[in-house]
């Protein structure tokens, strides 16, 4: 058995829409799986063989089937199957191109692509519907992964759940959740999530429209960036959100795109003004960045927590990338660049033929 | 020279999009207008001439062109061109059906039908988008207004104005706004409105969709609505908000409707739970009838600030009024109700030919 899982990036919140919209983009963390069953006892590994390459690298992303996140998310799903571990022999060679802890859904990504894993390993034969209740034990906020499982652009919400599965969170997810039981393996069966945790919207997406991310060299870690905002908000800056989300996955839907309706639903105070103090030059960019002084510029937010910026665009993405860049530049920050566009499928399993 | 203007009333919020979504529905005040100009001057009348007729009636609604809503707006706009009073002699005959106090945006209709009156009797020549500046210069709350000027299922945001402008409202609206200069004759004109200080976006609407308006025999003064509201929210509950308008114009312009997803994208935290208080029954009729126990149903909320109870329903909408007006029975209030369908044209004036 032999398969490849592709599962794209995402950028999460498109300005106003903090915890609710995700865009699936063309950057995919990538697992090539081989199965052996030809063998029945592992002389070389324990559970299954991890290999890495791509961003991070050795050292931050840990090989370990037990720690690895990938791994750790799919020995969850087997588990709660009665899967005590993965099929001997499974080797995992991990292919990461999306940069972690700059605002790009690497977590996410790697959170859908556990499920995913463990959903064909184990033919559990899980509808993408009960692989997202999965992805929301572990990251409990739908926007990232419900983009990188179904893939476009989403918007997203919670059920309310029972009192009792409020706090049921399985694996300890380092960057945005506490310390929780589960994804170790106690020889019991974890009990199963609750059903239809979150929902998700599929919006339309102009084809002109695609996205320009500057992804600066530093990491904004999701915890710390989630510290930064404040317990409450004022009414008025409430009414601000609710009215540029209103339009937004309108505006974005609309071909041919307008630059100025884009521009403004993209406004939002209720995480971006709180996290500059995270990331130099933040102001700058979204006040100085506009249509009018780039022509075919729509629309410029931070992606996710950050660092990462994200300009929505229709043309000129080089000239956009090196104004952004050289204002990053003055902050003595530097940045890479990329020039994305939706990922439409979402996460994937391709078996070789 | 003789017309007729028609102003729709219209449902705010419509759930969580509190200060955000207006629709304009199909029930009309209307003012039936003559000016005759033969006259030089007026023997009979100052100013203009006022008759009325519905909701409201004799007492309740001034008959003082100073004083009254729609003439008072009027005249503003009149000054603000250099024109002191009406054209002598002009007579308005009012036709009211919009119930005062209870959400369905009689103050709104009555806003810009005043703005449009000016527009005629003045030759004006405003177009709708300076029409709504003039409309944000009384009421402040773009949802109504907008709504009732351009018709339909509308989405509204305020441009953030200059520190100067943001305190000038030029007319005591006494439901909504803090007393305010202007709209006297002082014999100076009064400054123009700032420019754009409001925009609007029309959403699709699924033909399928018609509205039961349940109207309680009570009135809720709109300030009175607006204290009982806090000041700053949890950020879990603005992010349930956002969630939600997220999705709703999407929702609701979807043929065929979906039930599920429009009743919970109407959901809302901002709003409606703290005015339960001033509505008797509220909280028992949003939990209890929902599309399940209703078939037909798709979703409920308070129309603006209530007392009204707007249902969304493709059909059975005699047994979903039936319920809703029996609900309110228990708790001692008698209602009306009406079925509504959206007023897709907003305000006309029509002239007799």
């Amino acid at each position: 058995m032999e398969f490849t899982i592709r599962a794209p990036c995402s950028s999460a919140n498109i300005g106003p829409g903090f915890d609710v919209i995700g865009l699936a983009l063309s950057m995919y963390l990538e697992l090539h799986v081989k199965v052996d069953k030809s063998k029945t006892t592992s002389e070389k590994i324990l559970n299954c063989g991890i290999t890495y390459e791509g961003q991070g690298g050795q050292g931050s992303v840990s090989l370990n089937p037990e720690r690895n996140l990938i791994t750790r998310v799919a020995l969850y799903v087997l588990r709660c199957h009665n899967q005590r571990a993965f099929p001997i022999e499974t080797n995992i060679h991990i292919v990461n191109p999306i940069p972690l802890g700059r605002g790009l859904g690497s977590s996410g990504a790697a959170v859908v692509a556990g499920v995913f894993l463990a959903n064909e390993v184990g033919q559990l034969g899980l509808s993408k519907a009960r692989m997202l209740d999965y992805c929301l034990m572990v990251e409990r906020h739908p926007d990232n992964v419900a983009a990188a499982l179904y893939g476009g652009f989403v918007g997203t919400y919670l059920n309310e759940l029972k009192p009792e599965d409020v706090s049921r969170l399985e694996i300890p997810l380092s960057e945005v959740l506490p310390e929780c039981t589960g994804g170790v393996d106690t020889g019991l069966k974890p009990p199963d999530p609750p059903l239809n945790i979150g929902h998700y919207h599929q919006f339309k997406w102009a084809p002109e429209i695609q996205c320009v991310a500057i992804i600066p060299q530093f990491k904004v870690p999701t915890a710390e960036a989630r510290e930064v905002l404040p317990k409450s908000y004022m009414r008025a800056d409430v009414v601000f959100n609710l009215q540029r989300i209103a339009l937004l996955p309108i505006a974005l839907g609309e071909s041919p795109p307008d630059p100025e309706f884009i521009y403004l639903s993209m406004q939002d105070k209720v995480h971006q003004p709180y996290r500059k103090t995270l990331i130099p030059g933040l102001t700058e960019i979204l006040q100085s960045v506009t249509p009018k002084s780039h022509p075919g510029l729509l629309g410029i937010c931070l992606s996710g927590a950050g660092p990462t910026i994200l300009a929505l665009a229709t043309e000129n993405f080089e000239q956009i990338a090196h104004t952004l860049i050289a204002e990053f530049k003055t902050k003595g920050i530097e940045c890479d660049w990329k020039l994305l566009v939706p990922a439409h499928d979402g996460t994937t399993a391709t078996y070789k033929s």
